[in-house]
């Protein structure tokens, strides 16, 4: 089966945002085997949408459109992929209720231009949408299937995920199992060169690696005549990596992310949490909070940007303060320190340095950063030096100190003969 | 000038990289007046980048070819795009005279291979490489111009800023400018619907919306024949614009976010803030915390994910958690006023909610969320109901507190005085 991306919005045309919604589907698709040989971007222009979806049509059996589902007049994505297709366009009941409930829980003032979104092609499969008023629809036509997602990555994301991926699944001749491997605390070359072998004589099951912050994906994919079948195939690769990487790899369920990972250590040990923050100022206790069930685990969390709040809240020394500087490994274990102590949690983990663009000295430049990470009582600090723009470094930073907190955990449970799975 | 997009490379195809190169040279081309109506993306393969290439020459003055470049015989857009605009290749002797010293240099061994990347299209402009071993070219042609950059951004981007746009400015004919006025508090189909008349009236300058969590921008665009009278053409539409929404523009400075845009009210205010969250977990603190500069303004940030934190560190009283619940307006007030009294900060702000996926009741759904801002002593709280997942809840809880406060701040500071710009 071959499908076709095209992305519609000026804003993608005018580059104001970053095409992730592009990556997300190519990625997804890559996952189940669909073979896809174009992406498109084109802006809300009739004309121009018009031709770029007949040529995709031609060339592929499935053709996925992200963006131009709003109520604006700008949106035309319906409207012209229905005409190519010679489908009437009519209101969706189900769809236009839950237009009218999220307005209304909102108390927002619903206007004439919310009914255009819930008018959908004739005969289409409509998939509601939970994180907006978009819904997503899918077009069966004689020689094409065309699939419509909203732009919004909050909405597009879970939308691909329980219910075009399921029904890609669904319509897909060939069978396909992928499983992926992820690994925190090495780089993308470093796990490809490891690899290399592996990679240089794949054909079935291919294994392809994804860069994200502070982690890489390793995806492998067989394609055989039943799931099983390619199961069968996938395991093997699997074990091999998994014996390659040890316990630098925190899961193989593409749904859990390293924190959850986290979380789920500290929970099945019965142990607390408690993080102190200056240079990523709550991003990492945001990473971890956004974990179902954290209310039960982290008990504090500390954003002490300035000095002062160093000192009241973690009680870290003046004199360290003075002597070493808040970015310093002193000021990290004490930041460690003090939050376990006043939150009185079993673990803790505290971060300091410079997200920049000011304050870097050549001593200390920007990117330098001290995480230290509590258990039980047992501190371990690291030094890092993170590189771009602030933000990337305090994501850089928020990565690393996760990765590191894993690391420790891992070692200190070992000594309570914590087995891992 | 139209130019066109084409992003080469079986890595962006399969989603294992975000393609950041497409939207930097969008936003580039935007910058400089040059229209782009498509994007597209090619795996390395020649029948099929052929067939991109020649349809987007047939739409546009330039073409720009990013990747490909590189020494294995994977990498052929230069062998493509010479064939089709009928160029022989012929070996530049600065170029190979550069990849020799870039290879010395790193005492790497240079390999047959290697020359490949010094041959280029007969009569074109080599852009030299500074960062790495691809030159990039530009190809004139009868009907079209072909430009063909590296795909590492770290060689394309400054190739593309120190070379590509000189040479596009000093071929282009027309100029453009571009306002954006970004608004807080206002959904996009509201926004939509008051400026209904200037958009349907649009021609030049013309008027598109985007929408963002919490916020939407309005980008006013016009061309003329200088920047100049571009400018004069887009400022009365922005001066309505104004008129329209008031106080819920937060900048018209593209690069100005709202979390920026509170920062600079703080500070130009010298006021203090701090931050107390349940549900957003430190979400709200680390994006006012990007803002550079901000250990100045923002004195402390409480995680108080838990009953005993938000008693312990913000004050909160038992009998009002016994009574209300700690997602309740009585709560998020006394966050609020426990937050600014601990930190001894003039601002606070708190967020206390129900993000889900557990912990939803009749009464008290998942998604309801309060939030209080404490200005000087004067609390204001407000109810909400935020839809979608764990993670989107927050998100827009985060954005709504970030609106809430610069409400308050502006309402706070009228009072004394205070003239929103």
């Amino acid at each position: 089966m071959k499908a076709e991306i095209i992305c519609v919005g000026t804003e993608i045309l005018m580059g104001n945002i970053v095409n992730t919604n592009a990556a997300y589907i190519a990625e997804g698709l890559a996952s189940i085997g669909v073979s896809c040989f174009y992406q498109s971007v084109v802006g809300d222009n009739d004309a121009r949408l018009c031709e770029v979806f007949k040529e995709a049509a031609k060339r592929a059996d499935v053709v996925i459109l992200s963006g131009g589902l709003g109520p604006t007049e700008d949106d035309l994505t319906k409207e012209t992929v229905a005409d190519v297709m010679a489908k009437k366009l009519i209101l969706d009941d189900k769809a236009w209720k839950q237009i009218q409930k999220f307005f209304e829980k909102r108390n927002l003032t619903l206007t004439d231009n919310n009914k255009k979104q819930a008018m959908v092609p004739e005969g289409s499969k409509v998939l509601y949408n939970k994180n907006g008023t978009a819904p997503g629809i899918i077009v069966e036509g004689d020689d094409v299937t065309a699939i419509m997602l909203p732009g919004p990555p909050g909405e597009l994301i879970p939308m691909w995920d329980d219910q075009v991926v399921p029904y890609l699944k669904s319509i897909s001749k060939e069978a396909f199992y992928s499983e992926t491997v992820k690994i925190c605390g090495s780089g993308e070359s470093l796990v490809e060169t490891e690899l290399k072998d592996l990679i240089d004589a794949q054909v079935n099951p291919t294994i392809a690696t994804y860069a994200h912050t502070g982690e890489v994906h390793v995806r492998v994919t067989a394609k055989a005549e039943s799931e099983k079948e390619a199961h069968k195939l996938v395991k093997p690769v699997v074990k091999e990596i998994k014996k390659r990487f040890g316990s630098k790899i925190f899961t193989t369920d593409e749904k859990v992310t390293l924190e959850a990972a986290i979380m789920q250590l500290l929970n099945e040990n019965k142990l607390t949490l408690s993080v102190a923050e200056s240079l990523t100022g709550g991003m990492t206790a945001s990473r971890l909070i956004n974990v179902p069930g954290a209310s039960e685990i982290i008990k504090m969390g500390f954003i002490t940007y300035s000095n002062k709040a160093k000192r009241k809240y973690l009680g870290v020394k003046r004199s360290t303060l003075e002597k070493y500087g808040a970015v310093s490994e002193q000021c990290a274990k004490e930041m460690a320190k003090g939050a376990a102590a006043a939150a009185k949690s079993d673990v803790s983990i505290s971060l300091t340095g410079i997200a920049g663009p000011d304050g870097g000295t050549e001593e200390k430049p920007v990117g330098l950063t001290y995480i230290g990470v509590s258990v039980l009582g047992k501190v371990k600090t690291k030094k890092y030096l993170f590189s771009g723009e602030r933000e990337k470094i305090r994501e850089s930073a928020t990565a690393a100190s996760l990765t590191l907190l894993r690391q420790c955990l891992l070692e200190n449970l070992t000594e309570r003969t914590f087995s891992a799975k």
